[in-house]
């Protein structure tokens, strides 16, 4: 797929590269694969990994939906990053001592200096991190959700979706590659634009993009066969950051998600469904995005708005039909220890 | 009024003051009026004074409005500036060989500079300039529509409103004094607050006082009365820019003016009424927020939404009652060489 040839190496949050230059996602530098059959020399194993994200950025929160539809809580433990990056990036602050619990480190970067020693690179999050040797293993976001439906297969829960179906694989891959390009990357494009050309057609790409898609979902439950798929879950993640922080602060302001009856009803459906929403924090969101850069927010001020209540209002997509979890069942309740606190729920 | 104690004087536009203190408005330092009598030494005369305007600007749209709707178009003419200030401030660079055709100079400061040598504040539209001297009379928007209404009488057209209708006068000033201090001046507060708290408390001033009028109009078509007055003209032009301007850029983004159906049909009503969406320039409005204020958008980007459409869209307002112009009717068509470019409508 050739989305995977740009994978968010150097800062894909806060460290992200703009200015005069058009804005462009640098390769994962880290992209070994935690496999079955341990390929690579990481193999499957439960109790032994631990997934670090942000819940502000997008592309880890891909992995906080995969972890929760699939069941692999207990298997895969779970580190949150503060939202905000110092000039050290990702941080353990929300931690007791600012340490993160299992890997005693403060900073993610201690991770990746532990993998390759004065590693040059961006910090970037999701970062798999083997607990035993506190070593980064991968932060090929791209790939990981892949795995995590594929390779993590041993360790899923009683009734768990198939998030990436083999017959479907390669029209999930069509489909991942436009929304990759056009949404959840054309947002940055947009943001990040350095003149008004660049911004200007990163702006036609969303909108034409997010056009076409409502134009699917219209008459269908889920982006691809009956039920939920991976290519819904990274579709999700732009959606549901876009009035938050891509409408304003990014200006992908043709309309809200809101003003698009198609595609507000298809993102709260999602919101609704366990494993979903209970994964997403709006005031990291917030703080992140309006914090951190200050190149296009000076003042850091983080806007109070938009009303987020609107997300857990009926929205009648079970009418389509569809079966969320095929022949599976929804993911239970949030672990406790997880659960994203107040001031990030609608 | 209290809010006459704060007129835009330095620069109320692009040159506000932001930074590390509160946004808040300097007096304006030419207050002179424009009387039937002339007791200010200024009679009123047709043909002998020259309004300057940006269509960017809401305080100078107001007199845009107020002048079409009285008919004065003939009486007083018009000099519309550049909506991106330089160094100098406003600049006539629509016009041929960058000069104002009938005063004869590039910036408005030289006639500022001609009625006082040297004078040291800020430049700032509208301001009503004596044609034969080239002096500038008054910047003092809060003052100036009033006068239209009431001292330019003898010049009003044939079946003119009567804007300021003495009976209700008390509470017009009451409605537009709360309308002034929340919302025409909340969203520069919001917009320019150098803290978050100062923001969140303007945050709250702008929605409060847009709920509390929504409720107002939710049973009457007009603010004041069953006839549009000039509370309506000064309502109107802070809403006209509420969703291309200060929804994004001032961070007012509670929800949008088209997620108000109420305040949304009431603008688009008089939008759709000769004389006010008729004098609405949008390209003019988004290119002066977003390229002026390199405080708060450095990269000078502007947005392309939101989409304008619907501000032609029926409003059903009618159905509220209300006499748009009282005893009198609507103003004829805009003055050839008036009209607002294609670029600038919905």
């Amino acid at each position: 797929m050739s989305a995977q040839d740009e994978t968010p190496g150097a800062g894909a949050e806060g460290n992200a590269s703009y200015g005069h230059k058009a804005f462009k996602r640098s390769k994962s530098h880290f992209a070994d694969r935690v496999t079955a059959d341990g390929r690579d020399g990481w193999p499957v194993e439960a109790g032994r990994y631990r997934l670090v994200v942000s819940r502000a950025c997008p592309w880890a929160s891909r992995a906080l939906v995969s972890r929760r539809l699939l069941g692999l809580e207990d298997a895969l433990s779970l580190g949150v990053t503060d939202p905000i990056q110092d000039d050290r990036s990702w941080r353990f602050t929300l931690d007791p001592d600012d340490r993160d619990p299992v890997l005693g480190i403060r900073y993610l970067s201690e991770a990746y200096d532990a993998r390759e020693s004065r590693y040059p690179g961006g910090v970037s999050v999701p970062a798999l991190v083997d607990v035993p040797s506190g070593e980064l293993v991968t932060n090929d976001y791209q790939q990981l959700t892949l795995d995590f439906a594929t390779q993590w297969t041993a360790l899923h829960r009683e009734g768990a979706p198939d998030l990436y179906p083999e017959p479907l694989r390669d029209e999930i891959d069509v489909v991942m590659d436009g929304i990759y390009r056009d949404v959840n990357n054309g947002v940055y494009r947009a943001g990040f634009a350095p003149d008004q050309k660049a911004y200007e057609a990163a702006y036609h790409d969303v909108f034409h993009r997010l056009e076409v898609t409502s134009e699917r979902l219209a008459t269908r439950r889920y982006l691809v066969g009956d039920t939920i798929t991976e290519a819904d879950i990274r579709f999700f993640t732009t959606l549901v950051r876009f009035d938050a922080v891509y409408h304003g602060h990014f200006k992908c302001n043709r309309r809200k998600l809101t003003e698009d009856p198609v595609l507000w009803a298809y993102a709260r459906d999602l919101f609704q469904t366990p494993g979903f929403g209970d994964t997403v924090d709006f005031d990291h969101i917030k703080r992140h995005y309006y914090q951190v850069h200050s190149g296009i927010n000076p003042t850091r001020v983080v806007p109070l708005g938009p009303d987020l209540g609107g997300w857990l209002t009926p929205h009648r997509r079970e009418e389509l039909g569809g079966r969320p979890f095929g022949d599976g069942t929804p993911p239970g309740p949030v672990p406790a220890g997880e659960e994203v606190p107040v001031t990030g729920r609608p």
